[in-house]
């Protein structure tokens, strides 16, 4: 059996959980507060990084080696795939979402609405929260043209890169920051992600304190 | 032929450098400003980021695709190999320098002692720097303690996740700002690297305005 140590306000945990689910596999999850580590988290991983991939005595540790590790040992639903230059292409929407997407909208909000309200308290400064809500537009924009030109992000089908997209929105859309209704093409893309059974487990979640936006788990948004 | 998009301060240019020379590549660069790209540059990567590679109309963005599509093309000298554990332990390293060592160390040096100067002309700021020396220790006496462990970061041989570290060391090192005698274990470490055929041409960059630190090209440091 396997266990991810996650938070569900980490999009990288996000990834992976929807990962195993595409693959069928069957995991439990714990939760550790990325504000509030145990010491036993640092063991596993000294980074101080979430998630965490435990199973039969294997530790995998953060979201780079796990999501390659699964696409080596679970092959019988690849989500990287295809000729080599399309997996560089699936690979270079990843690294968009978990490097620039995470810096400058992730931080922007999620850091402010929430890391910061459970490690110190403060309130969000309205200057970062407003350039995070900014920067999301020109995601969005951007996502907009590569659905003008296939149906996912790479190409006709769902790949890991539509995956690690949809669980990066989907943190900001609990807290309500996600402006679809101005982007027809992505909301429809991310409604189709939001739809598959792959996706459910992540509806149900909640942040102790912060209600989710009334859309958040509404599959019709 | 293959055209690499590169600046010797990117350490993620560094990193795909080392990768092709061990895979005895012939390549030729191309340099861009990181504080002053080009509109071509945008053109070839929307995300804005080095390095670029190139070749035979093939264009493969960001150091996570490049490496990863040459281990996949390019499988003579492999540098992420073995069971799927190890080559988790592999990625795991690689993620360390390419996060958290840029986040913790380079982004408060480099970033400070280079960027800045270039892109505002801007004096560093010391308290930065002094974050960012640091941070660097902590990271040395993660890898001493590797080190003890065994000859490579990760096992016995050289793999990706030692090309990954040397590169981002290499770059603190032109600058001087690597105290390389506390930490012996590393220090012999980096010398090995740092004597292998594929780091000569690294050894021969220069960022122009900033003379390399005495040691820089010093074998015998």
């Amino acid at each position: 059996m396997v266990l991810l140590v996650h938070h569900t306000t980490s999009p990288f945990a996000r990834k992976i959980r929807l990962q195993m689910s595409e693959k069928k596999m069957l995991f439990v999850l714990k939760e550790e507060e990325p504000w509030n580590l145990s010491p036993d988290l640092y063991k596993l991983n000294p980074a101080g990084e979430l998630p965490v991939f435990l199973n039969d005595g294997n530790v995998i540790v953060g979201h780079y080696a796990i999501s390659e590790f699964l696409e080596e040992t679970q092959t019988e639903t690849p989500l990287i795939y295809g000729p080599a230059k399309q997996k560089a292409e699936i690979r270079r929407m990843i690294d968009w979402f978990d490097n620039k997407f995470y810096r400058e909208v992730y931080q922007n909000i999620v850091f402010e609405k929430v890391n910061k309200r459970f490690s110190s308290g403060m309130a969000p400064d309205s200057k970062t929260l407003k350039i995070g809500l900014n920067n999301i537009g020109y995601h969005l924009e951007y996502i907009e043209w590569l659905l003008s030109k296939h149906q996912y992000l790479v190409g006709e089908e769902l790949t890991l890169a539509d995956l690690t997209a949809a669980a990066h929105f989907s943190v900001i859309d609990y807290l309500g920051d996600v402006p679809w209704d101005e982007f027809p093409a992505s909301k429809l893309w991310y409604s189709k992600i939001k739809s598959r059974p792959s996706f459910k487990d992540l509806l149900k979640d909640t942040i102790k304190g912060i209600l989710p936006a009334k859309n958040y788990t509404n599959l019709d948004f």
